[in-house]
């Protein structure tokens, strides 16, 4: 018998779950305001990226990534059968370059580093870089290629999880939720009060804003603001896409990376700020973005700007995500993500599916609980 | 007794034109897709500029928009008088500042130009430029300072202007004109056709899609291409506006300026490109401009990037206005203004008020008549 459960959050991580749940019986219902264009989801560029995203002392994190993208082939898969859309996901791999001298020993170091963590990756001269992507500038200093790190159209993927979730039967609350309460039940923004056999909150910095979670056990989650474009690709002057896979670049000791979709068009991102709540648009941000964009792929400066647009990723202390039973009865939490919720909602649905059929969870699960 | 004139142009020209004939006594049509948004005049920045503008070997159109500015004050206040709107008329003054020993050498000879033409225009050193504006970058070579370059709020000007037509019994046709024929007749773009007494084609780079003005003697006009962003003053980040005044720079080589509005917000422009009609927002301009604007005043990063556009200005083979009767009968032009719109558009329309009436023009007008 199925229980009744009450998803708090309309991204990547709530829909997952929904739809997860909903395929294994459960009658479950998603509260967000906006479902599918909720939070940090919506503005992401989709990346794949356990390799490419490693960093020095997150060696325990690296290996959830890696468990992440080890789920995408079949749940890209599942979710394509199940709604009939391509969520553009694509598996040609990633080129992360270096512009400087500098840039380079880093990319060195990270390259040490990979291997020690045994991950594929491989040591590449400006020339081989050229010929993987032959639009990179010809003042780039090498690089590394990564064929494992791959990316999915995280718009396209938020629209099949809605319409999978709308076939599997779950039912949309448009509305934020402001509390909970024991039970566990959900207070709406109108005054509604919900009651369910179980709570997900999967809300990312939307948690934030509900009211009496003190009891949950959850670390507080921080805002970490982040800039990304969206660049169009008129017919006229790029008939031919620019790039035909992921390009990461150093720049100067920054991060910056291009996505190009299947039409042709470029995302480019992203920054990291540590500004609060703040989402506004920054003139000295998107300088940031177009400056090292264009320095790795000069060809940037003829795609049109489309959108600017900025996001808030859930960041725990450690920045970790929480995954498990809280402290409260019958309230699960699956938040934090940060910079890794489309990489990780395959493995975290499954994951939250597991933990409401009280099965045991992976080790690598199991270390998140917030309790 | 007044005449039944058609405008062909719902822009600055068209509208300024409108008003001034209505308050003549004429009755006046304006024909124009979506008048007051429509062509560069909306996408423009509302410098007011003969100063600035001074181009070496123009000083014909220098004259011209010297003669344009002292039509300024008292049309921004029949305007306001007529409507009771603010039109952000700002008689503050402007300083251009160099970024480079190059861009200071350019200033100076730029200044001994001004002066040669009897301008008023004063160098200024560095620390002088920045008691004027704080906000300039530490790192500038000093500037010049032009008082009697001004500005208005382009966009309040359009809203005003539209107001002013209407209360003064200006009837609006909100179609596109496809041909002219003799009569004049105008076609629409729906098929009727308008007779008038006169037409006043007033249409900006709109004008070449009209067929049928062969026989008028107006040159070609050519779009050129500008960009233009509009950023916001976020609350929390500029208790203080940013600038108080209009700022111009040279930035290796480059132009740019910063155009204060009075609600913090910041206009900056313009690239000049000819690129054709291509109206496509780039991310090489938007590049561009962010780079040498926060270049001059670095407090540009924390604006917000409300707009990025683009505008086609309308210009003639010698970047000159045509402005009289065509070889067409009844036909007037008063096109081709190119970054002068909004400057000459209260001496343009006093000119057309003179020739419908069959009154002289000054010289200066009678110069830029088309045949």
């Amino acid at each position: 018998m199925g229980s009744r459960i009450h998803v708090v959050g309309g991204g990547v991580i709530g829909l997952a779950c929904a739809w997860e749940l909903s395929r294994n019986g459960h009658g479950v219902t998603v509260c967000a305001p906006t479902p599918g264009r909720d939070g940090a989801s919506w503005v992401a560029a989709g990346m794949l990226a356990p390799v490419t995203e490693a960093q020095f002392g997150e060696s325990a994190l690296t290996a959830l990534l890696v468990e992440g993208a080890g789920r995408w082939p079949a749940f890209a898969a599942a979710l394509e059968g199940a709604t009939g859309h391509d969520v553009g996901y694509d598996t040609t791999g990633t080129v992360t370059v270096a512009l400087d001298a500098s840039d380079r020993a880093s990319l060195d170091d990270l390259l040490a580093y990979q291997h020690t963590l045994g991950l594929e990756a491989h040591r590449r001269s400006a020339s081989e870089c050229r010929d993987l992507v032959p639009a990179l500038s010809p003042a780039l200093r090498g690089g590394i290629e990564v064929p494992g790190d791959h990316q999915v159209d995280n718009r396209a993927l938020l629209g099949a999880l809605a319409e999978a979730c709308r076939g599997g039967g779950v039912t949309f609350v448009h509305s934020s939720v402001t509390a909970l309460e024991a039970g566990p039940v959900l207070v709406l923004a109108d005054g509604r009060r919900l009651g369910a056999d179980h709570v997900v909150l999967a809300a990312g910095t939307g948690l934030r804003a509900i009211d009496g979670l003190g009891g949950t056990g959850l670390p507080s989650l921080r805002p970490v603001k982040g800039h990304i474009l969206r660049l169009g690709a008129p017919d006229a002057v790029t008939p031919v896409p620019l790039l035909a896979r992921t390009v990461r670049g150093l720049v100067h000791g920054r991060s910056v990376y291009l996505v190009p979709r299947r039409d042709g068009s470029v995302v480019v991102g992203a920054t990291v700020e540590e500004r609060g709540a703040d989402t506004a648009v920054r003139a000295g941000a998107v300088h940031e973005l177009l400056c090292d964009a264009r320095a790795i792929v000069p060809g940037v400066d003829e795609l049109e700007l489309v959108e600017a647009a900025t996001g808030l990723r859930p960041a725990t202390p450690d920045n970790t995500p929480r995954i498990g039973w809280t402290a409260r009865d019958g309230v699960i939490a699956a938040v934090g993500h940060y910079r890794n919720g489309i990489l990780l909602a395959p493995l975290t649905a499954a994951a939250v599916v597991d933990l409401v059929g009280r099965r045991p969870v992976t080790p690598l699960i199991e270390a998140l609980a917030p309790t």
